[in-house]
């Protein structure tokens, strides 16, 4: 309501026709190749409005048509595509194990990533976004595309981040505290814009945009791995907060009596339902947290070993006691349940749902259902990935041969 | 990026005149009466334009203009203002302890207000909507209004609403459960809309609109009384939920060693920080749970009674560690107090805020300021009226000497 705007009659038919442009391009973006007669349904525009619009973004090198399954007729209805290599984002992800770079063509599909497991978990920001850059030109070679055809970086961080301008403001599970992200990476790269966002946050616009939780407007992403992390969608928004540090779950106190926390407190959700959690439950704190270990007690789990599930238990209840808390609070339709947390599900599913019976108001906890992330490792490099075409998304009418114009918004 | 308009270029320069007829007339709601010259400032358009528009709203009846005060030069600068007679929302309140009705005019004046005192808690809705009833004639005699000039009935109950229809599924503090409130009241009123929303939910828009927190888009609002409700502002929007029932804060768990709670688990908040926590830690459980017992013992509180400020800072202890829940969740700007709380705070404040240093990340903590109400325990009055205005705030144009015109949307 507070939206005012001065008439001006002679724009408006041109900015209806940007908007059609971007809603036909954000339909194929989403949902992949499709037929016109699913777009004019879809959009509600007429046949030959979406003919006009579908030939302005294949002029554009956007979209082609490419032959349709044959339909009831025996006719193969052709289908409109976006062309994935028409244009990129660098998607990057900087786990607290791993670093990902990821060539992700419109569409959202991955047309190439590299996964670098990392030892050490302490690393300088400088190092680490050498260590990406170097990625990046391993990337280019096997996989080799013009800078023109770069929408954007997109990064995901394990880590608070401030949206406005990517800092990363604390990641104690890294050791970082107030790095620049965005512009250390935008020099070193020469590319802009890159955009940064918390982990979480950005799985959940994956699982949003093209995951289990498509197009639910009311979704909470819960993120596993050491720390918990969490993006909230509310009413098709994700929850930023004022200065976008929201979704900090793993920080709720659960357990008065609970053991320490990195973030300087104790008895935090992540304390109770991280890996160090189980490890710690299994007495195995002191061993080194690789991969390999986390494999192995899932395996065992898996196998029935009674020490791992009783501790799968435990985990399962307090997993439970937490998700209660935010099914009251925010009364979502669907929870995710990402990484770590997602592999852990099927052990601790009984308990869980236990608490949340106790727990949570009848109301709120018969409407919400609770399911494991479908894109796996890939959701933060997919919601990165997404970040990075919201400039594209938002002006196709910009994009040319060489990319974006000159002029078009950078971020 | 979903809303798709297809070209309609003749009715662009009607929409633009009906948004900036709106926009005035919410300016002028929010803020009370202002110069013409504050209109073209805030709304961006020229001073033409706001002539035009505020003499369209004066012909409706809507706004007059009013000496205002002498400027530096001399000259007093008329003021526009929202006329309260001219649209009124009859507003109510369903509180555990009390019934409240009050005619609320257009600029969210109060202009007469009757609130009845219950001593039982428990009652049925039919003989709570003849009570609202029989009061709203009482209302009527008391300060004369026709019913062309009501815009719709508002209504803020302690209870979990459905926002779509109005149904209050659950309220536990006063034993209602799947009560279709807003057509009860439709159907023994004859008035329509009725429209109906939990009570710390509206606080919530009041505290927004003119309120502590006005115009702060990341809020959230506390209420305390028995139960604990909670609204969240985010970016500007009420957290609403899948269903409606987000925000329900009393019941997050807070203590896994808790007491039992009207909700059948133990350990909600509200068992920990409402008024019926603080008569247990004073092992006054048993006495009648009185508005004077309340004030007898916020009383002794300011008298530094040392019983009274042990329970207070025990209180204040549970407020904070629930606090810092919201704060890592939400990142709010602003808490607003409410209640039972808003009174408390200044005896509770200190192991309050500790808890928050404790519990909540420095990075949200430091961002956020936490207030007692100032619109005390006339917020969810005001809040329920502000519902009730939507339907004249966003068509003004529909307004005429008989009220809102036939066909306007009605919900």
């Amino acid at each position: 309501m507070q939206r005012v705007a001065e008439t001006k009659v002679g724009s408006n038919s041109e900015t209806v026709r940007r908007d059609n442009l971007k809603a036909i391009l954000d339909h194929l973006h989403r949902l992949g190749p499709v037929s016109r007669s699913d777009l004019v349904a879809r959009t509600g525009l007429n046949r030959s409005t979406v003919g006009v619009l579908v030939g302005e973004l294949s002029q554009r090198g956007l979209v082609d048509e490419i032959p349709g399954d044959r339909g009831l007729r025996g006719r193969p209805s052709p289908l409109v595509r976006p062309i994935p290599e028409s244009a990129v984002v660098l998607a990057v992800e900087i786990a607290v194990d791993s670093l990902a770079v990821a060539l992700v063509g419109l569409g959202g599909s991955i047309l190439h990533q590299v996964r670098l497991r990392l030892d050490q978990v302490t690393r300088q920001p400088q190092e680490t976004v050498e260590e990406i850059a170097h990625m990046i030109e391993g990337l280019r070679a096997a996989h080799p595309f013009p800078d023109s055809r770069v929408v954007a970086v997109g990064v995901a961080v394990v880590g608070v981040v401030r949206n406005s301008d990517g800092l990363v403001h604390l990641a104690p599970n890294i050791g970082w505290s107030g790095v620049p992200l965005a512009s250390l990476l935008a020099d070193l790269l020469g590319i802009s814009p890159v955009v940064v966002g918390n982990e979480a946050d950005l799985a959940c616009i994956a699982e949003h945009t093209r995951g289990t939780g498509s197009g639910i407007p009311d979704l909470f992403y819960l993120s596993g791995e050491v720390g918990i992390g969490g993006g909230a969608m509310v009413g098709g928004d994700l929850l930023f907060g004022a200065a976008g540090y929201g979704g900090e779950v793993g920080h709720m106190t659960v357990n008065l009596d609970g053991v320490g926390c990195r973030c300087g407190s104790s008895g935090c959700w992540e304390t109770e339902i991280g890996e160090e959690a189980l490890l710690r439950r299994l007495g195995r704190s002191d061993e080194p947290r690789t991969p390999e270990l986390i494999d192995e007690v899932i395996g065992a789990a898996g196998e029935g070993d009674e020490q791992v599930v009783t501790a799968m238990a435990s985990l399962g209840r307090w997993l439970g006691i937490g998700l209660a808390t935010l099914i009251n609070v925010f009364n979502p339709r669907m929870i995710v349940l990402g990484g770590f947390l997602a592999r852990v599900y099927p052990f601790a599913a009984a308990e869980m749902y236990g608490e949340i019976s106790r727990r949570a108001l009848a109301v709120t906890r018969s409407g919400v259902v609770i399911e494991p992330s479908s894109l796996g490792d890939e959701a933060q490099l997919l919601g990165a990935a997404e970040r990075g075409f919201e400039r594209l998304l938002a002006d196709p009418g910009s994009w040319t041969a060489n990319g974006m114009e000159v002029g078009a918004a950078t971020d």
